[in-house]
C-alpha cells in the first residue's frame, strides 16, 4: 500500500502552551488532526471555567479557519466537588492529574495518592463520566518511575471501577501489562516512545531534543509498546505528548523535557506502521479507539498520506522538531475538511 | 578533622586533549596533582614513539614550571609486538584499550575480543610489565554496556594472569564485584561516578555537563563504588576521567560525553570523604594505591585542603566544569612542591 487516508485523526495528548508558542504550534496540529486533547499545565494551570473558556478561545484564535476540535482538560485538584465538576461537564473532556513536580509546570499536582483524600472528586468524575488522565510516575529513580507508579493505577482502577483511567504516554512493558488487568484502564502512546530508546537519547551523543518525561526506556519496553500500538489494541490511543520548548531551553545547561512531534506525527506513524505491515491498524490507533473510549465525534477531516519522502524542517518558529532535517518515508499530501 | 594534607596526589585517568584546550586544562591538573595517567585518544591516537614524545613535550610546555609527571599511555592496537613495545617501555606507563567507537575519538579501537588475535600483544605487555587500561563497555544498551563487558575482563584476566588489567572509570556494582574475582584486575573510579546517578543527568532537567560515558547509573551502583572508594580498597585508584569539551559542544543538539572535574576533584573528594568519615582513606585512594599498583614514584608535592567553602568557577576557558557556580565545602589552600 503506497497511500492511506485517515479519517478524523486525533491526538489524545497535546501540549499547545500559550502566547507566542501557541500561535506557532496550534496551526501545525490543526493542519493534520481533527482534534486533540489539550493538556492544562499552563502557569497557572487551567483549573476553572473561566480559564478553560479563555484558553479555548486563545486556541481557537491561533487555529483560525481550520476545523479542529479542542478537547479541553482541567488540571486535577482533590478539592473539586460534584457541583463544580458538573458545572464544567460540557466544557471538558477529561481531567488531567499530575503527581507534584513530576514534569513541566506540574508543581501544583498531587502528593501521595490517598484514596480517602481523592475520593470525593473521583466519585464525582465517575458519576459524571469524566475520564481521568494521569501522568503516572513516582518520584523514584528515573528509569523506574513509571513501573513504580503502577500500584497507584491499580488502586485507583479498583476503587473507582466506573472511572475511565487513562495511563498517559506509557513507556514501559509493565504499563502495557497492566492495561488488561482492569477493565477501566486505558493508555495513550506517543510517537517518540514507539521510535526511540534511551540509547537514542544518551547512548551516543546526548540528544536534548529527544529528552522527555517519561524518559525513553529499554528495547523490550519499546517492543511492548509497539505490540499494542501496531495491533491497535482497543484500549490504546495515539497521544503525541508533543511538547514544544524554544530551542534555547533545549540546548542549554538545564534542558527542559519534551519532544516536539505534532507536525511529523502522521507521516512518521505511517512509516512505522508501514514498515511493520500494520498500515491497516493505523486508523484505529489514531482515531477510532479514541472516539470509542472518549465517546467523542470529531469534526470531519480526512488526511491522505503517500509513501513519498518528507524532509522534516529544521525549525518551526523557535522550536526544533523531532527528526529535524531527517527524511521520513511518508508525507501528508492532502487534507480534506468537512463533507462526509 | 578540618584540614588534610595529601602527599603526591595522582589522577590515574586524565584527558588533556591537545592544542588550545591542552593549554587551558593541563595547568589546572598540574596545579593540584603530582602526576596523571594521560589518555592517548587524540586524533590521530597516540600510537608510536614519535607521537608519545611530541605529545609529552606539548604537555610539558603547557604545564610550564609546575612539577607534574606525565604518565603516558599508548593507544592499544593488536599489531603491537614485543620489539615495538620493548622499544617504548621507558616512554609509557600503560597501554589504553578502547572498544571501537565506544567514546570520544575511539574509532580505531578493538572490535570483538578474540584472545588469539590479541595474544601476541598482551603476552608482550605481560612480559614487559606494562599494565593494560580498558574502557570496558559493550555496544549494547547504554545502561547495560559495562556489566555486559565483564566477561571480557574475566577472559583477559584469566588468559593473561600476569598482566595487570585496569577496569577504567567503573560505574556499576557488577564491576565492583568483579574486582576481587581475579588477582590481576584493578579499577579506577571517577569523582562524578561517586557523586551522581542517572537521576542527576536526566531525572529532572537534562544536564549535558554531567553527561559522560560510561553513563551514570543507579543508586545501588553508586553505593557499591563508594564502598570501595571510601574504604580505599587496595585495588582501586582515583582516575578523574576529566574530559573537557568546549561549552558549545556540550550545550548542543548532539552533546559530547565528558565531565570536566580536574580543577574541583581534590576539593570535592575531600568533601565526600569527610561527609562519610573517611578522610583518613583519601591518601590511599588518590595516591598510595596507584603508586603501589603501577610501581611509580611521583615527584614530591603536597596539597593542603581545608574545610572552607570553594565556589566553583563558571568556566575555565571555554569549558564548564562540574558543579559550575556551586559551592564545595572544602578548598585547596596550599600546594608545596619538592622537598620531602
Amino acid at each position: 500500500m503506497d497511500s492511506l487516508t485517515i479519517d478524523r485523526p486525533l491526538d489524545m495528548h497535546l501540549h499547545l502552551r500559550d502566547g507566542e508558542m501557541l500561535e506557532v504550534v496550534a496551526p501545525l496540529s490543526a493542519a493534520h488532526f481533527s482534534g486533540a486533547l489539550i493538556m492544562p499545565n499552563l502557569l497557572p494551570p487551567v483549573s476553572d471555567g473561566k480559564m478553560l473558556r479563555e484558553y479555548g478561545e486563545r486556541i481557537a484564535a491561533a487555529v483560525g479557519e481550520e476545523s479542529f476540535e479542542r478537547y479541553m482538560t482541567l488540571f486535577f485538584r482533590s478539592d473539586y466537588d460534584y457541583d463544580f465538576l458538573s458545572s464544567l461537564r460540557e466544557s471538558i473532556t477529561a481531567v488531567k492529574l499530575y503527581p507534584a513536580g513530576i514534569t513541566t509546570n506540574s508543581e501544583g499536582g498531587v502528593e501521595g495518592f490517598d484514596i480517602a483524600e481523592l475520593s470525593e472528586t473521583l466519585e464525582a468524575m465517575s458519576e459524571l463520566g469524566i475520564p481521568l488522565c494521569i501522568h503516572g510516575e513516582s518520584n523514584g529513580f528515573v528509569m523506574d518511575r513509571e513501573a513504580e507508579f503502577i500500584p497507584v493505577y491499580e488502586k485507583l482502577a479498583e476503587n473507582f471501577p466506573h472511572l475511565k483511567i487513562i495511563m498517559e504516554h506509557i513507556s514501559t512493558k509493565e504499563s502495557v501489562e497492566a492495561l488488561d488487568r482492569y477493565e477501566n484502564l486505558f493508555a495513550t502512546i506517543t510517537l517518540h516512545h514507539l521510535l526511540i530508546t534511551l540509547d537514542d537519547v544518551a547512548g551516543g551523543l546526548l540528544r536534548p531534543h529527544l529528552f522527555c518525561k517519561p524518559i525513553a526506556k529499554r528495547y523490550e519496553d519499546r517492543e511492548a509498546l509497539r505490540s499494542v500500538a501496531l495491533s491497535a489494541h482497543p484500549k490504546v490511543m495515539f497521544g503525541s505528548d508533543s511538547a514544544p520548548h524554544p530551542r534555547n531551553a533545549k540546548e542549554a545547561p538545564g534542558c527542559a523535557a519534551g519532544v516536539f512531534t505534532a507536525p511529523i506525527a502522521l507521516a512518521a506513524l505511517s512509516e512505522l506502521f508501514d514498515s511493520h505491515g500494520a498500515l491497516d491498524r493505523l486508523q484505529a490507533f489514531v482515531s477510532d479507539n479514541a472516539r470509542r473510549i472518549y465517546d467523542i465525534e470529531p469534526p470531519a477531516k480526512s488526511v491522505e498520506l503517500r509513501k513519498e519522502p518528507f524532509v522534516v524542517p529544521e525549525r518551526f518558529g523557535t522550536v526544533v522538531p523531532m527528526m529535524a532535517g531527517e527524511e521520513i518515508g511518508w508525507s501528508v499530501v492532502k487534507v480534506t475538511q468537512g463533507g462526509e
